[in-house]
């Protein structure tokens, strides 16, 4: 599967914010709502994820969803 | 169908910015490479969009991503 820049940029961006509060994915995952192989494969920027998952990855992580979209 | 906050407020914002800079749905359909009535859905809150689509809304506003998900 071909990479899409923008799902890695987001998936990174993902995973920082994750690893700068000491979450595993299993935790984040649980915090959002989310199923933890689906997180894996956002980090990997594997997935096309939408507002509605943006909105739970951010309570998930206690940040604002356009952290997660950079400068 | 049930109105979601977070789809919403993602909606408003890309209208508000498309207003903003006076373009029409179809203009902005046209310079993000999107279909007319899926811009007309994402602004009535109705399309769970993608990162890929949140990227070329943004390049079609010449905006940042982030700016659609306000302060």
């Amino acid at each position: 599967m071909e990479s899409d820049p923008d799902l890695l940029a987001f998936g990174q961006a993902v995973r920082q914010l994750r690893l700068a509060r000491d979450l595993s994915q299993e935790e984040l995952a649980h915090r959002s709502g989310l199923h933890r192989n689906y997180i894996g494969g956002i980090e990997r920027g594997e997935r096309n994820v939408g507002v509605k998952a943006i909105f739970a990855l951010a309570r998930g992580l206690g940040c604002a969803p356009r952290d997660f979209f950079g400068a």
